[in-house]
């Protein structure tokens, strides 16, 4: 376990004040050109010194005809060219003082053969100099906090607290704008490519200590140093969630995997004890994964898998039941208290179990308010499940007919929408339970955007709300237990 | 099975020329105002007669004080009335001639006691004269290209090509958004309630007539009348697809089921038997149920399991490849031919097996065009599994570094769609395997976009693409039992 975070190695990979860049040139269509401009168009304010043997200036930038000319040594190398040159570059760097590397570059041990010893001779140049490398075959580093982002993928999207570290870069890359969608973001994201010096262990633990990264998550086709990721895992869970997707247990996954960064994936049933012994909370797929980082970053951590759902229509309640039945969850009985205090807003048409089904109650604010707080009170209860629907064409041909000029149609609704939001944020916002929603609807539903945008979970449908609960339920259970096991081997609470 | 669509008690309910409503007024906050503003919304052509003891104009619509009064007898009356009355509106109905209702009122047998006679009384009216409704306790019928929609929910989405029969109403109204997304829609959709008269399996049977139905989804809580439901299924599935979802299966779903229709669920396995028996596909959720939909009412059918994956993109493709064995599917290896034609167009770091990788191949048009054609030409498989994403914001990125205006980046980014989008389309049209896309982007990407708007199914996430595609190779497979099943029981083919 590192000290503090400048302690890591990754460190100054992440938070770079200044960046040597070698394969940028004045052709927009090569790679180190796009790779530039991604840097330049989140606004990287720190330093950025263009390698170039011929060239003056590249994309406006003073150029340099070699490393070694720079005025000083920049925390940071970019290394985006062709494979044979790579060593040799890496060597100038060294040279120049430079301790920290990305290097882009394909074209090693992933392709076998020649790449095998050209990647051996990259490595030993590194450890001539003491530096330490991210790559090679790589996409990098996002770390938009930072405004880094060393891919060659353009975004401007928000930071976020998902931390990744991830042996496929297109799991950072291609995320950038589903996690848009969702209201989400990475605190900092890794590729970490054919972990020649710098491995996921290194990101892991980085992120272990980054204070933006909330909830950890890993895209892993091979784990190589086995020992040192369960160790490093355990570390990192009595303080936050660790959610990882291994896709090489099945004989499909497997074999892609291998023809995609060479690894060697073992038997499904040694990672998923792997997994546990960790302490990390497994997905099964890339979507599942951010939806239980979602769920884990966003709301307290449950005290159990009681939940309580909440509709105001049967179908979607049912259905809800059933997904967090099968999803391993349990759905209490209200207590009598419970039912006291709800049978006020709850028309006879509707129904005051488990789901709770307020049907068409009159007022329909008693929905967003003094329902979900009695049942956030609920003491048989540890999680409240919110089904969010808003009939925003229905209500805006209601208040039509009733006389209302368009203009103040879309005050009112707009209003609508203002009251029912800022009355689930308080109660979001003063509860130690998490409240979870479920839709059906577009995230871009207004409603549901305003809520998702200040940090509420709403879940596509019931199953992925249900699975992501569960999910975090088994990260108390295996947060419990690793703090139990850290005590005893500290030799307390042997009792 | 009946003769034609025409013959079905449910014609006149899903096509009425003339509609007697009961239960709207001048109050814009009640149900059956709500029902009739739904009707008008979506612009219904035929006659609708309020009937409403004082008013004498309901929402600018002349008003009856009886159903008697009217010049004629319409097609369909649709009642929205307190419970009590209800009874007595039928009646009203028979003797003028109505021979068809829905009835949206509750309070029936679902809420019990006195509830239960009301029901039975109200089926005894029905009986008198001959009348078959839908109902009680339901939201009706939306039948978009008939410009009807009965539901107390507006909405103005384009017809589309999915029937459905459901035992919940939010099934029905709660989705008109949710397939709008995708780009789907409804043929018919009936909400059956209490079904008193008319029943889940009238319905699948009219959907099974309708020409405009490409595939049946049904949402079931319980069945009834088991016999005729397995007989209806068996002579339908060998023409279309009936795809269900069941969620009285599990403890919670079957409790919570209980308290929203009454129905008393089964075992899991027994409906499992029920559905194989009949031919259908049993889908785990309401999304589930239409993706399964979307991929069957839009592609040829399956003849196999055989999928080939085409990736520009390593973790998408391995992802895919995990969610393909996972879901049962198989991922042959490519033919030499098949190799052959592609290895112009893979660049070096690429890969030439399955999946198929295209990483950064010079020409972009090649993905589009001369790579899914190859392997839509595979021998050795069934399916292309194809995914979708487009770096729109790293393109403009470079078009605006070599100087490009604005106004002629935004003309060149629609180009380079169209050519995408029309190299995609033209051997979507001219093969007759199916085309499936995957994608991490949201549906409102233009590409992806106007290519769902063409007919093609790009599913979120890998997953949904191949347990869509897994329940696509089951119905190939329930469908061809069946027409073995029924030849030999007409006696031919006992060979």
């Amino acid at each position: 376990m590192i000290e503090s975070i400048e302690a890591s190695p990754v460190y100054p990979i992440a938070n770079p004040k200044s960046i040597a860049l070698f394969g940028a040139s004045n052709n927009v269509t090569s790679m180190g050109t796009s790779l530039l401009d991604s840097v330049l168009d989140l606004g990287f304010e720190g330093e950025i010194y263009p390698i170039h043997p011929k060239e003056n200036r590249v994309q406006n930038l003073k150029a340099y005809r070699s490393v070694l000319d720079l005025p000083n040594a920049p925390d940071l190398a970019l290394i985006v060219l062709p494979t044979r040159i790579v060593s040799e570059a890496m060597d100038a760097c060294g040279r120049k003082g430079i301790r920290h590397a990305i290097v882009i570059s394909g074209g090693f041990k992933e392709v076998g053969g020649e790449g095998i010893n050209l990647e051996k001779e990259l490595v030993a140049v590194a450890n001539k100099y003491g530096m330490r490398f991210l790559g090679p075959n790589c996409i990098g580093v996002a770390n938009p906090r930072h405004k880094l982002n060393t891919t060659f993928m353009a975004f401007q999207g928000a930071p976020g607290f998902i931390g990744m570290a991830s042996q496929s870069g297109s799991f950072v890359t291609q995320m950038f704008s589903y996690l848009s969608d969702y209201a989400l973001g990475f605190s900092t994201a890794f590729s970490v490519g054919n972990e020649a010096n710098i491995d996921i262990v290194d990101c892991m633990e980085y992120l272990g200590a980054c204070p933006n990264t909330r909830v950890i998550a890993l895209y892993i086709e091979g784990i190589r140093r086995g020992r040192a990721f369960v160790e490093t895992a355990r570390s990192i869970v009595p303080k936050k969630p660790i959610v990882a997707l291994y896709v090489g247990g099945s004989e499909a996954g497997s074999r892609a995997g291998l023809s995609h960064t060479g690894a060697l994936a073992g038997p499904d049933r040694l990672y998923e004890g792997i997994f546990r012994q960790s302490g990390i909370i497994r997905a099964r797929s890339v979507m599942e994964m951010f939806d239980i980082c979602w769920m884990l970053g966003s709301v307290p951590r449950t005290k159990g898998r009681r939940v309580v759902i909440q509709t105001h229509s049967g179908g979607p309640g049912v259905e809800a039941a059933d997904a967090c039945g099968r999803a391993g969850l349990e759905l209490p009985s209200l207590s009598p208290e419970t039912i006291k205090r709800l049978s006020p807003f709850i028309p006879r048409t509707g129904s005051i179990s488990n789901p709770v089904d307020f049907t068409f109650g009159k007022n329909l604010i008693d929905y967003f308010s003094e329902i979900p707080k009695a049942l956030l009170d609920e003491k048989n209860a540890d999680i409240l499940l919110f089904y969010f629907f808003m009939p925003s064409r229905r209500l805006e041909r209601m208040m039509k007919q009733v006389g209302l000029p368009p203009d103040q149609i879309t005050e009112k609704a707009t209003k609508l929408v203002d009251a029912y939001s800022e009355s689930i944020m308080r109660l979001f916002e003063n509860h130690d339970k998490p409240f979870v929603g479920y839709t059906f609807q577009n995230l871009k539903d207004p409603l549901v955007r305003i809520l998702i945008e200040r940090g509420i979970p709403i879940f596509p449908g019931p199953q992925r709300a249900a699975r992501a609960i569960e999910a975090a339920y088994r990260y108390t259970r295996l947060q419990g237990k690793i703090l139990a096991a850290v005590s005893q081997e500290a030799g307390v609470g042997q009792s």
